[in-house]
């Protein structure tokens, strides 16, 4: 590899409680499951396997991709790097349907709008409103954001927010020449692959990133891929992973 | 309480497998037992129990006390706090005793030998080798300490690599007003307590901290504790885990 070349590692959250219930989850912030927590190891074990060892791991503020980074990095015996959070990384906020069942939603919306919402780009579902259960209203970590804290998004809001973190702290990192680990979620991180492969708005729909599947990319010193779409560690496992994902809410 | 007050809480690591095997670990990165993960969460509900909320942790490099923070955080719900990670809050290097039995040391070298290098306050085990299975030579976590990595250390020794770190990061986020988590060592915990009660060298070998109690210090701006020894959440449950750990090799 080039020395001017860095590596940074994608590493969704295993499944959580919310993923075996079939609920839109988005900033509500759920545990993982028994076998998310699985998963979560047997990502830190293929890291282990493949020498490929992270020297800073970056995580969102929720749960179930701060314990897939703990339960990943102590598999790797990588436990003990620095550890940097971020609401930039969070997963979509999935708005009004956060709580909602998926299936009962497609039944009760429509396939077309049911798709709009989960696929298009720049159609945010309507906003949470403060008193529904699933709202982020009043959670300290958010405080810092007051009205700027998002009460829905779409992936074009993702990007957005995204950006100048993976443009500022990770790439800092990675200019310093540290492995950098990105323990976050399905949409923060098709945000980021959005971003590094140059995808188009319409393009990034067909994007699915698998569960507990770590997804290298090489970049180069503007964080341009050497390999376009990074390369798996598990290419099997990653596919089978992907179009189960595809599939949800079916 | 005073404005002018700020709150660190002490957490020493729930039981680890050497512990409950009576070796003596120091560098060693061994794993908490399952009684000891159960102490951890007990140890963050006591936290959530009584309102007292972290804002930031300090951990050392060491699994115990990482998966310590990781499940009483978790537990909690500030598992998204900021961490930050230093050598400085590592347990005692226990030198060449570093994977023996701890019965068998007594039995080996006497009470006196065992208890100056268990409670002296300036006599260290004697070096451990390079060679030895539980050195620490090579390991990347402590690459950047170079020929100052320690290879034994008395308590003496702890106090001085620690005060550096008191009474710079941590003092820095108590002075911003942070309430700060430390989730450490029996050895370095007792360390820091020496400091901020100006314990004398003799009278802190009969100081205890018990594994998995919560221990708050309020303290002013210059780091004096408002309460001396400060205040365990529960301290019945202290005083008696206090009394086991003091009898330890026995």
């Amino acid at each position: 590899m080039s020395p001017m070349t860095s590596t940074l590692i994608l590493l969704r959250h295993g499944e959580s409680t919310w993923n075996s219930l079939n609920l839109f989850t988005g900033w509500v912030d759920v545990p993982l499951s028994e076998k998310g927590q699985g998963e979560a190891v047997h990502g830190g074990e293929l890291l282990k396997e493949n020498g490929l060892l992270p020297d800073v791991v970056h995580t969102s503020l929720l749960r179930r991709a701060i314990t897939t980074a703990n339960l990943a990095l102590d598999a790797a015996d990588r436990h003990w790097i620095p550890v940097r959070r971020t609401w930039r990384l969070n997963e979509r906020h999935y708005g009004d349907l956060q709580g909602k069942d998926k299936k009962q939603t497609l039944a009760e919306y429509g396939e077309a709008q049911f798709q709009l919402w989960r696929r298009s780009y720049d159609t945010p579902p309507p906003p949470i409103s403060e008193a529904n259960e699933y709202s982020q209203a009043g959670d300290p970590r958010y405080a810092d954001l007051g009205t700027d804290a998002p009460v829905t998004e779409c992936l074009a809001d993702v990007v957005v927010r995204l950006e100048p973190y993976l443009r500022g702290p990770i790439a800092d990192d990675l200019a310093a020449g540290r492995t950098v680990l990105v323990a976050a979620h399905g949409n923060s991180l098709r945000a980021v692959v959005k971003l590094l492969d140059g995808i188009s708005d319409e393009g990034i729909a067909a994007v699915n990133i698998p569960t507990g599947q770590p997804l290298r990319y090489d970049l180069d010193e503007n964080l341009k891929p050497v390999i376009a779409g990074g390369t798996y560690l598990d290419p099997e496992a990653a596919a089978a992973a992907a179009a189960a994902v595809a599939n949800q809410g079916r």
